[in-house]
């Protein structure tokens, strides 16, 4: 076999093998091949395995130092792209205001939007660099990035537009995600915005290819499942796959909704019952939680633990936003997930990788094997699963996208 | 005035003002200088103030770049000398194993101890280095350091002076404690151990000058208060400061004991109810609490709200250790006392600042005033919340110790 390049003296090489999601107790099995290589060609995983079972010709031979090696993170929620800060907020919150009362102090998410909706897109493009490069220093390869921060049909593209221009200006590989978030207070307003957003901007978003998902939030102060079903109809007539913030502080359809509509993930899930994860469980729908929140918020965490025990496929994503997840760290929301929701180390990594991709609807990222693309990070250590275990620091000490290395 | 060194471009300046530790309302009174410089003389604040209002004449000009300073950070509990690691340990409880399985399959504290006594003090020292270096990146210049993975005289000496060892590598003030941590399990051993301590261990630590300050484990499963005072009353006849892991489990009087010695602080606090509450405060003792301990195990965390609500002066550690808290992040340590701990974003800073000093007996760091070491952190935003916000990711950009920017 001739190959660009092996990665040689990896002490351990964790990676979920097999494409598609890996759901209950598939979530351990975790393959760890010691003392290990990876070949590469084409930016593609040509060859893994024992370093001394390699018989092939590489170009190029780097060593990893005896280091262990994981599968690049892929992170499925984010909302990296805003303007302004929700540190008034933070500070409110800390001392004691609650939530009511910082909106009407002219706080919350309506800040972040007027502050969006101020800044041009490549304005907004120039703040998510930064946010992007934190997430890709603890790991990820691949980041999904929503819209959402906008009111009407011209904010929501130019925030689009905005994730494009971003994607432009890092290495990693950007998601974007067409978010219909917060409706307006007007209730004819409301009505009209849906129409808008099914007649115009889903088919215009589309038709331009900005998005590849189109994801409501389902809440009671935000959209109903009757009017994210509208909305999610047209995405799919649009030939966009769908997603839904579901149950995140209340159990109001959402789960169910994007169990019928086959959702790529339903995330949150906070305040899901033993309905809900019956419901996801049997579908094949990802369940992707966001531990960053609970800990930000001190709100109760999802039930991680129960959806793997009943089968379900977890995914697990920062939630990265600047009012209730300041977490720019993809494998923090690893180490958050052992911690909050009671996953295994192992699970975490799979949730992170394989099942994070799956919930974008990538099926060659996320795993080390041949074919799929050679995105990976090399830890500080010898021992994968420090990158669970340690909280508050980097131990992702080099970062691979498509066999080049971007960081370290 | 004539100074060394001017920091200018600074875009806030926050810090606690005024020697001595802060106590209840006073902790979240941090003075915010807008528009800010520092003049450094021989590794001191010589002036701090309004940029516009310098008058004086400084050799060399750093311009900040429009940023937020805060004094450099005081962990003031770390167990950073170690050797082996709690991987498999932190494998099995996320899997549902409980600590007495872990101790009884040879893991737990007790392996570490094992690890620690087969390694030398150099050793042990380039094991401490990068974890000293991590806290460092956070925005920590000055780490407290335990001895305590020792069961003899031996070992514990030999921990002190790896702590010192490891002092010399890097540039952070390092303090040393020596720490009674876990009592041999045959209680004839344990009676001679005591004796052993307060006869040979302290005073030979206090002769050569290896610990400033002693510390003992007070718990059910360790020491008892009794063993403690007499423990702590050598200490004190040998002239080092003492302090106490007191009420991490149950409150079985380490409390009570600090404070009628005079503790510098009592550190963990978890299970510590009204009257120690109404204790600490009373008295001139520091509260010092852990919250990586609560995230990691998932314990309740200590009543921080309560102690500052009550008078008392609180601050704030990591407690980094392999077993209850991998947590290397003296900043995170503080993002999480406002999420877990209920603290401000001001209590947290003084609580990681002038009060964390306090609970190491220093008095002229952990603030930006003259004659204070010209210890600090250049953070990359322009707001000084920031560092208690962030989560997942280093803000500390720069880091200056004595003056002299020793990261960034």
């Amino acid at each position: 076999m001739k190959a660009d390049l092996l990665i040689t003296g990896i002490s351990q090489l964790a990676t979920a093998t097999g494409a598609g999601p890996k759901r209950g107790a598939e979530m351990r099995a975790v393959t760890v091949i010691e003392h290990a290589a990876i070949a590469v060609a084409s930016g593609e995983v040509a060859w893994v395995g024992k370093a001394s079972d390699w018989t092939g010709d590489a170009a190029e031979t780097v060593d990893a130092g005896d280091r262990a090696v994981v599968p690049g993170l892929v992170d499925p929620h984010t909302h990296a792209v805003w303007a302004g800060d929700r540190l008034a907020d933070f500070e409110a919150r800390a001392t004691g205001a609650n939530y009511e009362a910082i909106l009407a102090s002219g706080g919350g998410i309506r800040s972040t939007i007027r502050d969006t909706a101020a800044a041009s897109a490549e304005e907004l493009a120039q703040l998510a660099v930064p946010r992007l490069e934190a997430l890709m220093r603890s790991g990820a390869t691949t980041v999904e990035v929503k819209s959402g921060y906008g009111f009407t049909v011209a904010a929501e593209l130019k925030m689009l537009q905005a994730v494009w221009l971003a994607a432009g200006m890092v290495e990693a590989r950007i998601v974007p995600t067409l978010l219909i978030h917060i409706p307006p207070v007007n209730a004819v307003e409301r009505t009209e915005y849906v129409a808008r957003v099914c007649e115009e901007l889903i088919p215009e978003a589309a038709r331009r290819g900005l998005a590849t998902a189109m994801d409501v939030f389902v809440e009671r102060e935000a959209w109903s499942a009757a009017e994210a079903a509208q909305m999610l109809d047209a995405a799919q007539r649009s030939g966009l796959a769908v997603k839904l913030h579901a149950d995140q502080f209340h159990a109001i359809g959402g789960v169910e909704l994007g169990v019928r509509k086959g959702a790529l993930s339903v995330d949150h899930l906070e305040a899901s019952g033993p309905e809900q994860i019956v419901a996801i469980a049997a579908s094949r729908t990802i369940a992707t939680i966001l531990p960053g929140v609970s800990l930000h918020l001190g709100t109760p965490p999802a039930p991680g633990r129960k959806l793997i025990d009943a089968g379900a496929a977890v995914a697990v994503g920062t939630d990265l936003n600047p009012g209730s997840s300041p977490l720019f760290s993809a494998a923090e929301a690893l180490a958050l997930a052992v911690r909050l929701n009671g996953l295994a180390p192992q699970e975490a990594l799979v949730a992170g990788t394989v099942n994070a991709a799956c919930a974008l609807g990538l099926a060659n990222v996320g795993r080390l094997e041949p074919g799929c693309a050679a995105d990976f990070a090399v830890l500080e250590g010898g021992d994968w699963r420090e990158l669970v275990y340690t909280l508050g620091a980097n131990v992702a000490r080099e970062v691979w996208i498509a066999g080049r290395k971007v960081r370290g």
